[in-house]
């Protein structure tokens, strides 16, 4: 069994508090936050102790934190709880600055302790079993892939100025979801963003809509599309062109209902944004966290994974900004 | 907080277990089976008592009780439960016996006390959000319904021979999703049937594959199909057709991946079985089922809804034997 | 090259007469209709003559006669043509009245000239291909076939008056569609009826939403939905499940066009009405015709299967007016 | 009545030769090729007469003629066509030069004859129904177009050889729905691209599999997707994002009907090639010439929409080359 401290009490925290807390092998013992009353509400709805971040970590009788934390505290979180020995699943993006990620890889990899980022689209069971058909070679070999990522609306300008930028922020997921499909990194990038949604958005300095191209070298060509605003709810569609075949995975609706009438045949939205549409794969990740660290077997997303999806992001936002496209190994260095 | 004790522990109580424990104004204190070890496995799981049925109905502090049973012991139990003072959710069917399950309603009417009949299809997302379409007056005045419930495999010959045929046991469901759509009882109920799928039902007296007509007394129709094996999946259809337009709710699909190849297109089958399926619905169905009994307000599905339900199951099975269309009323008299 | 004449012109003698002329295996050669101007039009717009019925009936040059005339004239034409040596392609239905249908079938027989019936709906390319998919055994044995079929808005009352009842008008098409996909004639048919679209038509003694049921001897059960209004347009559905799986036909949509916005997701509405759902039909089924005559093959819809869906109409009939289940044999003695 | 040459007699001239001849306000009364044995063929089967390309053109009763020759002879047709006082129909593209083609647009204007260029993609029911909606405010302000476009197989060697390559060739007819839907051209073309689908493509010095992207000086962002193989078939679709929602133009099937199987749930596949899923739209286009030059509308698709894709063809073989954004100025230069 499994004991587990979450760190952060946020929305998002709840989710995984569910996870832990319904899963045979894992018990929820303790929560921390940094406003100490929404980590009280937590404890007292899933029955454990509301402590410190510094006891949680401290506690040798505590094996995995989960990190829920704001972005800015994920590097120092995972280096202070492998160095206590602790497993970790950490929420994405590992740090914003692509050095940093770096540096904390080098210090998680000298504690040997195994470090999961949370891609959890991973583990949507529409991506999954588009990735299993892939694997199973149904559609021969991989040619072209295009990802469809919109969000349903635009954070306040607040949050944008603080996210890093879209490539960080948003598009790390389907840089993430690239090299889950593709099976590893690409040679370049090249990016193309505007603020067409919000001018303010562009005041900020960020773009909203964004469509990055990903060359491989073997001659694969990967392409995203993202835009902070799709007014008919969450748009997390994948499509894979292979040599013998086409796979798509589509949007999950709110329901089944199609309605005929003389005005036209309508019928529900996406289900409305990532909590609805993720909602398992929250679970599913955790699983898979769960039977990797009691079994030792390797992590189905590494911390490797994370600190390249942000080489990507620098990557693409170098190639806004310099209008050429720019190879990865540039960013790496 | 409502303190709920649990008759029964099969597949189905464990799936009550989960909506009962999750939700914040109820607690699973305590729970039963004529085989105490499977109550035993439950209550461990879930933090709770196991208990003898008589010791649960006997406790006073026990506000509710679950039954999830075997059929035969619903009416007695219903009865002994709300004579103790209880608010109940029992599963369908009531009875197998409609003078029994009359006889039932005649006591409960008695003690004043809410018994809720376990019509979990009503919960279901996209039915739901039908006939929400329906009564918002979407599609005009309803003229021809149309329902569409096959199982993905018949059950073991031994289990046919003491279900009470196929329209007490599983088109039962269909008579009370007719009811609750066209909002209440048919005039005259049509139904033919044959034991195609597997003659060995047929010597058993049953039927598995059907066709039922229900007229109203003011000119709508609506028309039920049945059959004991879709190999695909559980295919679970509603259709409605209105002055104004038609409402269709479709199956759920495993996930939304389209695969195209030179063979063709595919995609996912429905969701196998009603575990699958309705999974969402039992935790509905439950959350319902708390605010009534709390607020006192009128229960979503009540004991006459399941004495309807089965009188129509009746009628079904005497218009199959003497190949006729039998009123409603000749049953219910 | 088959030389033909075209027995009337209205519209759907305009549909024909293009099928006839673009075919490289027939050429139109006359038309004739009871209003000489229209005859005249048509014409003129296709290059022929414009005769008289008995005439082109006289008229030994002209190999083949296409029926388009009004239903009250189809027996005396296809007698006249077939005594005159003329393979005939004749409009449905044969005849309102069995009995008269029953002779001409009788007459025709004893010429030996090929009377094929258009149930164009038979070489609609979806119906056709649920028909090969069955055939070559994709779901293994058929159990239950269903049928929808609405039209978008009910005939004016006059012609209601004068179609011989939605059986014999409308629901004779889905009638030689079940015995064209269940490869016979039913046993028993029961029909269920009312006027809830419109109560004139129930004042003119017809029904315009049905529900009817056809069983077969092995067991197999067919039903049929008819109403005489769907203001979404003109619904055309099969679906047929068998032991291995299920087959279904849906409509064909005016574009591919979907619109997803706050409001919701919607799409185009199914083809308005016969002509453009199955414009296509009348041109495959002109060109089976051709074959058949030119190579002396079987026709793909006979004289006799005009009269065996005539039948079903007249039980149908019976059996909403005796509110019983009605054998086919009882008609056809 | 337009009395229409038709110059060339291959596949694509017998479609216009069906369009031309079933217009009622069109004749086609001679064809010519440059095997004569071609036009023969095609004059007897539509009643006009075979002639050379000359004599056509010279023949002052001839108002129109519809080129569908060879690319290399297009520009040097409508010029002569043209001069000589006719309305064309050519078939896409102008020409492979630029240069040229810019040249034969000079000559044409000083003729002040309409020429209209067969990008009859504008005329597809579906794509002219999703500019319909566009065009009515929809989906409020567009933002994010995304054509993918890939051929079921692709052609020889020996084709590709002289085709001017995928972006002149293939990618042309996506130019110009961009164009038609974003009512104008971009400022800058960024194109990638590989041969991954057959390396004798490459060594031939073409790419089979691009992604371009498009980018207008408002902030619009268009993506493009080509490859030259999708074994399932033809896959034609268009999505275009916009400040209120989303629309989409899917493939057509080749029939509807779907099979539900213990082995998945299957449909049909998109038709198959141009012939097939564009034959209405070769109708559409010519009615739509027909009209504009009788009434001196405007024509729908201009010989400056001809050049103006031909240009974009141009700066996007020029940025794969060069590996960086090409600006659609730095080719009209």
């Amino acid at each position: 069994m499994l004991k587990v401290g979450l760190l952060g009490a946020g929305r998002i925290a709840g989710v995984h508090a569910t996870a832990i807390s319904s899963h045979p092998g894992s018990a929820l013992v303790a929560v921390s936050d940094f406003i100490p009353e929404n980590a009280e509400k937590l404890a007292t709805q899933y029955g454990c102790a509301a402590r410190t971040t510094d006891d949680i970590i401290a506690d040798e009788s505590i094996n995995a934190v989960l990190i829920a934390t704001s972005t800015d505290t994920h590097s120092d979180l995972i280096e202070a709880a492998t160095a206590a020995g602790k497993a970790v699943l950490c929420e994405k993006p590992v740090d914003l600055s692509l050095e940093r990620a770096q540096a904390c890889l080098g210090s998680v990899s000298r504690t040997g302790k195994p470090v999961m980022i949370g891609f959890n689209r991973r583990f949507d069971p529409n991506f999954s079993a588009l990735r299993t058909a892939l694997e199973a070679g149904e559609i021969g070999r991989a040619e072209l892939l295009s990802i469809t990522s919109f969000d349903p609306a635009p954070p306040p300008i607040s949050y944008i100025k603080v996210s890093g930028g879209l490539f960080r922020d948003m598009m790390i997921h389907d840089f993430d979801m690239a090299n889950f499909l593709m099976g590893g990194a690409p040679e370049a990038i090249s990016a193309f963003g505007s603020s067409i949604v919000d001018p303010q958005i562009g005041a900020a300095g960020d773009v909203d809509t964004a469509v990055v191209t990903l060359t491989y070298g073997d001659g694969r060509i990967a392409v995203i599309k993202n835009s902070r605003r799709a007014v008919y709810g969450y748009d997390q569609r994948v499509e894979i062109l292979g040599s013998e075949g086409l796979l798509q995975a589509q949007n999950m609706l709110e329901n089944t209902v199609v309605k005929s009438t003389a005005a036209g045949v309508s019928s529900a939205k996406p289900t409305y944004f990532f909590l609805e549409r993720y909602m398992p794969s929250y679970v599913t990740e955790w699983a898979a966290f769960v039977t990797a660290v009691e079994t030792g077997a390797p992590l189905p997303v590494t911390l490797e994974d994370g600190v390249l999806a942000l080489a990507m992001a620098e990557a693409a936002t170098r190639s806004v900004a310099q209008c050429r496209p720019v190879k990865l190994s540039e960013v790496l260095e």
